[in-house]
């Protein structure tokens, strides 16, 4: 019997002590990390939240399962409540897998894959909820814009801001604990009934508007955003804990990750740290993209060890599907690949990690190269008005501010010597038309067999808000909608 | 009985493993801090060599003894071939005041405090010296410049690029591990005779150009560097394991440092990793300054601890005496204080950290405020020339190519919160009032008291270079110098 446990978190690479942050204030992740197994080359799918949990949960591109605009060229897009679209589906989520082998599934915290009722977790495979189905912003005045529900499994709970108060002036709220609670209890819960389960923790925190609970407010070196990273911490270590105290350590793979890179926009103040990388979330820069992992295993992931695999969040699917003896589906193309030789034979397998912003694609890694075939951050016209996902950085000719193409002769760096992506090849050296020579017919493989799935978050509707989730009526909090309007959502960047 | 030994390393915040670099090739390193203390907050005294290793010998700061210009505003300054200055005799040395407790001290590597006779390591309290005065720069013709002689004690042996010799084009040089047998044969014959010592290891390794021996050539991921990098690590591996195998390590205090943060402008090829921190060497800011530092002793300093305290360079002056059972001189100002309060009851000490240029107090650190009174990187002229020693970054009016003062309003950091230096408090914030309330008398108290030392890095002379070291009869390499011409040093930057 196998338990398999994973969490998401809106964190950056070098937020981890592990992983450099000078504060070091992450004694639990650390010690994960020393009794288990770093990834420094690990990396999310999408330089966003909602389409990054979309190809966790599919081990598939977030081109192949629809979580994409194409609305605009090269933009980015996720899941705000006025989106019409979510997870299709015929895309086969891994708790609808996992089933097939006996596992109870838990998501704990935001969904993120759609909200209207046909996207909901528990008709995706998972057994239980607690949270929400979009970010935490806000508050609203429910009349332009609804408050966010947070669902137990069917029915929502109440609202952020109303029965759960996040106090965005002392940034006082008690969420993650909850959430730890919830989780906690889940794992006790299956622990007792002998049952194989996957839960899935994906705390909100940290994301914007950082918050944390009052034990931790004030605690860290690093402000409120330090503060979040100390309770998640502790969060980790407690559940760490409760599954040594239950006995189940060696038989329950952990796995910590990160949905995108930290948001830099939001620094200093609510944003974390992408170490030596560049830019941040919202790029497809290293710091956009590049992740803490952190695999724990007792008694059989040995214990200290780094992997230089490149690895991604899709992995975790595929790895999770033979951890417990199943096959990925065979009928669609599947991106993860299993983790297991990695992490229990010191393997590595060479892959290439894909790059995209929309329907874009925008850059390639393969072994130390990265190609870029498309740069950007975002507009002039954004970034003149103080939006900025670079603060600090400046790359001349590779943190553009037009949608600057290389398609023909991409920018290649090797990350290995320049992992802050400063200094491009020469286009005249040997070493990059050797890399491009790598890299070009894997980039042809994979653009001709691509399939791409339906775009999901082409279409908005301030009418398909949270205005009355079920179980409103029980709490008196239903609202009511506007008028239909579908339109066409708004991508800026 | 005890053993001190530190090392000095041209190494940046962000090369080893256990600061965050991806690539994580330093295992002994690594390991060296897992059994040791970490200070993620250790400064040099300087952002350039020469003067960082005139403070850590004196445990005073440059402009204290002498190791600083005057000839324009805010340079930096160091000992070329052609200076006329050296280490004052009126400085007194770690080594020579060891002596007073019977310590035997050897300096292995780069003496760089100035090689005009009278500046001799040997004058200065060392008793034995193996390496070099100046850079590895090279190789010269040995008409208009001299090749750097290496010396063994009172004698030159060779010099760089002859007896010595460093293959530019592939790399290769055995000078690490000629230094390394340096080493551990200088603690054997200590341990031997049972002779309590201090080594200063001091290689020049991975100074600009980089090389490393044929065995660590092309096995880093990181290229050259980190090729230098590979073997500077096993060395130290190597070096700990002597200690150990000689039944000494808990008897030893080891620590491992830097004289100033990675030289970016040499990168990616040549140049290291200064983590998250702006900019590299030349530039008081955080990546100029702020170093690796860890101490290792055995059954002493307890095993994987992080310390916060601000440490310095200058630190190890004072902590060095303090483990002899001396007391530094009291007939001067010392800039260092013993750092065994922080290492064995893991105490933090308030105190400042002073960055300048020259004789120009350009910022200060107190607690996790940094203040910076001027700022600069270099010249307009010079970066038009493609001298960058902030490559792909740029804080607006804060990496400056003219001077710019801020005495009165000081720009202040809060390096928790933002160790980038990104993102300058609001001047109407009460923080930022707060932090100049506490910073101003600190300051003020600190140049009040300051009797700057006599400036020995102004004038220049090449009939002072390195034509004619003793020892070079006997070997038939002595060259005839030019007539002597003294002139002002030129510090551009």
């Amino acid at each position: 019997m196998s338990y398999h446990w994973a969490r998401l978190i809106l964190m950056g690479w070098g937020d981890l002590g592990v992983y450099g942050e000078p504060s070091r204030e992450t004694p639990n992740l650390d010690r994960m990390a020393a009794e288990g197994m770093l990834f420094p080359n690990f990396y999310t799918a999408n330089p966003l939240c909602s389409p990054s949990r979309a190809a966790l949960l599919t081990g598939r591109l977030p081109i192949r399962n629809g979580f994409y605009t194409t609305s605009g060229h090269a933009r980015n897009a996720y899941t705000p409540q006025e989106i019409v679209g979510g997870i299709p589906d015929s895309e086969r989520l891994l708790p609808e897998l996992l089933k097939e082998a006996g596992y109870v599934s838990k998501i704990v915290g935001k969904w993120h894959l759609g909200h209207r009722p046909q996207f909901h977790p528990l008709k995706h495979g998972f057994d239980e909820w607690f949270g929400s189905p979009n970010c935490h912003f806000g508050p609203y005045d429910n009349r332009a814009r609804p408050n966010i529900p947070v669902y137990r499994d069917w029915e929502m709970v109440g609202r952020y801001y109303e029965e759960f108060p996040i106090n965005l002036k002392t940034g006082e709220a008690n969420l993650t604990q909850i959430y730890l609670q919830e989780a906690l209890d889940f794992i006790r819960r299956q622990q007792a009934a002998r049952r194989p389960f996957f839960l899935y923790w994906a705390v909100d925190a940290t994301h914007a508007p950082v918050y944390a609970s009052k034990p931790f407010l004030g605690t860290s070196q690093r402000g409120r955003y330090g503060d979040a990273v100390r309770e998640i911490d502790d969060s980790v270590g407690k559940i760490l804990h409760s599954l040594q105290d239950l006995g189940i350590a060696e038989s329950t793979f952990v796995f910590f990750t990160s949905d995108n890179g930290a948001a830099l926009i939001s620094a200093p103040k609510q944003g974390g740290s992408n170490g030596p990388f560049l830019c941040g979330k919202q790029t497809t820069f290293e710091g956009g993209m590049r992740e803490p992992a952190v695999a724990w295993w007792p008694g059989r992931i040995p214990a200290g060890q780094v992997s230089h695999q490149l690895g991604s969040i899709m992995d975790l699917f595929t790895t999770s599907l033979s951890l417990a003896g199943l096959e990925p589906p065979r009928d669609r193309a599947i991106d993860g690949l299993s983790l297991l030789p990695a992490m229990l034979q010191g393997q590595l397998m060479d892959r290439p990690i894909f790059y995209y912003r929309g329907n874009t694609l925008m850059a390639v890694t393969l072994g130390q190269y990265k190609a870029h075939f498309w740069t950007w951050t975002n507009s002039w016209e954004e970034f003149r008005q103080g939006i900025d996902f670079c603060p600090g950085q400046n790359v001349s000719g590779v943190t553009t501010h037009t949608q600057e193409e290389h398609t023909r002769l991409p920018l290649i760096f090797h990350l290995g010597r320049d992992p802050g992506e400063r200094f491009p090849l020469s286009f005249a050296s040997t070493e990059y038309l050797d890399a491009l020579r790598r890299i070009t017919p894997v980039v042809r493989q994979h653009q001709e067999a691509l399939i791409p799935g339906q775009p999901q978050l082409n279409v908005c509707n301030q009418a398909v808000m949270n205005w009355a989730p079920p179980g409103c009526e029980k709490l008196g909090k239903c609202l009511t909608p506007p008028e239909s309007v579908p339109e066409k959502c708004s991508w800026p960047h």
